[in-house]
């Protein structure tokens, strides 16, 4: 992974902020800038260096992994042990007084901006910074696209193992179980997000986690998972339908899955991603489905299964080339039950290219 | 679950603390108050009322689990839906002006805090509460007790699985998979952390989650796991031995052991934790072994994995009846290979009672 390219067009943005240095708390974003994938770590990048602060479990994982940064080992917490170094390296530290530290306002829990806030005392200030590290991240290179590929095509091959286990009496949680288990021996580390199998009547339910409930003898199966693999998210969704669909579910079926398409037509570079979520709630509104699409059309995946962008209404962020978005719509009805049916898509230079390889034709069971 | 007992607890501790209320924004303080589960709240508890604020996805959900708290469904998000229902009910509101509204330091973001901030104006003050609802949480109830023993139950179930899977050539996480397939299929939600399976040289590493290495003919494998039950926590580590154990390896084993059950035998009300630290450390240091136990000895389990109190090297908190943690030393030592055995214990009216019900002679695959 490009490491010293994310960390230079880190320093460029710092520079543009006016902020000395940004110190980095979010494990995401630390893997990115660095390769560091513990659990503990806090990253420090200011224009002349880079340090991770990590403690004694990780001295050898540190020092293979971390590219482009200093590791130093600390007996403290690493959020402390880098406010000391700050104050303890002032002098060779670039910057007017007081520095200026940008840290991540999303991710810093108040109680730890008070602790380095006592530690750093008058010699530096303190800046909420923008999500600056999330931005870099939002646009792919090759090589994240190729690691994200691999897990789409990963989570895909749980479909079949879905299709396979999924009968009338069949829990979700089985059918997951062995959705979960197939992965594992794929490679997988884990999954992305808890697996959503919701069936029946919660189908409905938008967030319906696999439970013990059993799949009945007819209505729809939302399915909705995805994996970990080298460390990159996939994220699909799949909606079948058990025993004949009425005419009604048929109609609710084509409806998303025509918004589904109306949204992944109109990804291109330069388009706002509220526009793609326009493209999708158009169609359903059309359709006299707009206020059972409870939800936003999709987000970026990538380290995380959510990221930058937020593919939803109103949101303004342009579309540009190696942007990895889910497409996601759905419509909800109480007594028909629910659809959603989710690609993930890479933005390319004139349009997209659909990512998740399974078709979307309503499977009945 | 008791949730008006706790809530009544919780208030008693906020007028100590002169606090007119208290925002929690940690989902499992926010489910342990009031059941509810879903992924997006805030819970708002005063003197004379408890308001939980979450969104449309959870309204169904929030409706079914939550008890002695009042459902606001907020079409924003639920921290800013918060502080806007506190300036519109300030009047109603007790408390001095300006009202001083405690929150949870270690888990509101900064940016949170300013968020709010912004909304409430002069008439409210913020204040990092300490960490009330942990402090509750420690010691369980008989119910509480009840699950937790069901989780360890069914995650001690899968060191069977384990030994039926692990031998020389497999890979550790293959030994991974079936064992979270058959926690899965016996109705754990999920792992409650990343099973580590570490072989060989890698046993000596404190943190070797499960990877693509093979079980090599001849060394330690240390084995750590748990699985979510009823939202209830399970760990329990064993370590087994491939292939003859050297004298060396033995003595190890059994110096861990001797630690283990030192601290286990020390576990009784009014002892400070630090106490129970110390016992397993000073028999490691009576055998050499001390530089090579490189982490504290245990933590208390409950709705998180981790969670107050820890045991570990100077913690004062004195151990209560109802209280459960893990026992759990290792040694790491290079060249030899690593061993760590954890149980998990709840505090009595006298000493302990040893939940794991796994033997701890060493076993040779």
């Amino acid at each position: 992974m490009d490491h010293l390219g994310r960390l230079r067009r880190l320093r460029k943005t710092l520079a543009q902020q006016r902020l000395d240095s940004l110190l980095i708390t979010h494990l995401p974003n630390i893997r990115y800038l660095c390769g560091f994938t513990g659990s503990t770590g806090v990253l420090l990048v200011a224009e002349n260096q880079a340090v991770l602060f990590t403690d004694g479990r990780y001295t050898a994982q540190a020092r293979a992994e971390v590219k482009g940064s200093r590791v130093v080992i600390a007996c403290k917490p690493a959020l402390v042990a880098a406010a000391e170094w700050l104050t303890r390296h002032k002098r060779t530290f670039p910057g007017k007084r007081p520095r200026k530290i940008g840290i991540e306002g999303e991710h810093l829990a108040v109680a730890g901006r008070t602790r380095i806030a006592a530690v750093l005392g008058s010699d530096f200030r303190l800046k909420e910074a923008p999500p600056i590290v999330e931005q870099l991240r939002m646009v792919k290179d090759a090589e994240e696209i190729e690691r994200i590929r691999a897990a789409v095509l990963l989570g895909a091959s749980l479909f079949d193992v879905a299709l396979k286990t999924m009968r009338p009496g069949v829990r979700e949680a089985e059918a997951a179980a062995e959705m979960e288990y197939a992965a594992r021996r794929a490679g997988a580390e884990r999954m992305s997000f808890d697996t959503i199998i919701a069936s029946g009547e919660r189908s409905a339910l938008p967030h319906g986690h696999a439970s013990e409930a059993r799949i009945p003898n007819q209505g729809f199966v939302v399915c909705d998972f995805g994996v970990i693999l080298a460390g990159y998210c996939s994220d699909m969704t799949r909606t079948v339908h058990v025993g004949r669909p009425s005419l009604g579910a048929r109609e609710l079926y084509e409806a998303v899955r025509e918004a589904q398409r109306a949204a992944v037509d109109a990804v291109r570079p330069g388009v706002a991603v509220g526009d793609i979520d326009r493209a999708a709630r158009k169609l359903l509104q059309k359709r006299g489905l707009g206020r059972f699409f409870t939800h936003s059309t999709g987000h970026g995946v990538g380290l995380e299964i959510h990221e930058a962008p937020r593919v939803a209404r109103g949101q303004s962020e342009l579309l540009r080339p190696g942007m990895v978005i889910t497409i996601e719509p759905g419509a909800y009805v109480p007594d028909l039950g629910g659809v959603r049916i989710e690609d993930m898509v890479v933005v390319s230079g004139s349009g997209c290219e659909v990512l998740t390889p399974t078709g979307k034709e309503l499977v009945e069971l």
